[in-house]
């Protein structure tokens, strides 16, 4: 599958390429560099040490054209990032990430105006755009490092069910457990859990997950 | 320690009675109808066969005397429940394990108009009052049998620091591992995870739970 990584440059961005072309999907790193991230995607490929891929680099709208896109940004930029996005995004599937934190309260939870980044994603973005929200508790440290093993579940949310599988396959594909997680209004959980790890990980000086029992 | 338990003629009363009169607390059984909660107090009295307790029974206001306050009511009876007993309970630790769910939506995030039952019930409390969220995830089964081993930590979290270490005691005398989960804020993060689980439970056909890793 070719996936664009909107935002692709920074640290999630590295493992999740990464990870995934591993896997033998096609990835393209977004910026609003262009060169920069063409850049990072040659630096990728000659870390792909097995191969696959391939990894290349352009433009965010570049990036925004692949079957699935990941969006992967501050909260900061968010908005503006996908209202410049708008039309590219027609018709995908976009994986948003963002955990709307405001620095320098991280360990608080903060509720947007739309309630959750994903939700205000979904209202922001034309109507036949597939938001899924999803991977707001692994750790970017271990993310960013493809050779990590991740003791963490990941749930994904979205109101297009055929969205919510494509992206369960994926994460499997990043090597973890991908769980349905219901409706894109449970977002709000998702993206609330992280300030709450994070109140964990400073409380317990290390870095946490979640697990979800009972599976078997 | 001296423990009511608000609305405890229910299920979660049941188990939470029996755990911790097992452990040697003094158990106050409250409902609405004291005559109810007098013969569920026997009751559970005549189960507790390894001794200790002791557990009595009376008026929701009975149960609200004593030093540390456990309210488990449906969300559609929380406000009211509260503002009855907002004289008795001023000085008092609450610990709210409330779930503020719309049926028949139960798998669907439900942000009420505080943004969650604890930060209401803060509000609607004497300032006096110390707020605990927590239990939101322990299944109601595994919780109403004393003998069940379960699979689940609890997230505990109030802007008192006291009221969150004399919790996290508590959900340790129920066989728990309790976590400093932060400030009351963050019970809008732990109260929409139970939808998720709820959704999960369905989806996966099973009894749901958390676990925290990365803690050792």
């Amino acid at each position: 599958m070719r996936i664009g990584i909107v935002g692709g440059t920074g640290r999630e961005g590295r493992g999740l390429a990464l990870r995934w072309a591993a896997k033998g999907h096609a990835i393209v790193v977004g910026s609003r560099d262009a060169a920069r991230a063409q850049e990072k995607a040659r630096e990728l490929s000659a870390e792909l040490t097995g191969g696959v891929g391939p990894i290349s680099g352009g433009s965010n709208e570049e990036a925004a054209g692949a079957e699935v896109v990941l969006l992967t940004v501050p909260y900061a930029a968010h908005a503006d990032t996908l209202k410049g996005l708008r039309g590219a995004l027609a018709g995908r599937i976009v994986i948003d990430i963002t955990v709307p934190l405001v620095p320098p309260k991280v360990t608080q939870v903060n509720l947007p105006a739309g309630t959750s980044a994903a939700l205000e994603a979904q209202v922001l973005l034309d109507p036949t755009t597939r938001v899924v929200a999803t991977l707001h508790h692994v750790s970017s440290a271990h993310l960013g490092e493809p050779g990590h093993a991740i003791d963490c579940d990941v749930l994904v949310c979205s109101d297009d069910q055929d969205a919510r599988t494509v992206a369960i396959g994926l994460i499997e594909d990043l090597g973890l457990r991908g769980l349905d997680a219901g409706v894109l209004k449970n977002a709000v959980a998702l993206e609330s859990l992280t300030p709450v790890l994070l109140h964990l990980n400073r409380k317990y000086k290390t870095n946490t997950g979640i697990r979800i029992t009972g599976l078997g």
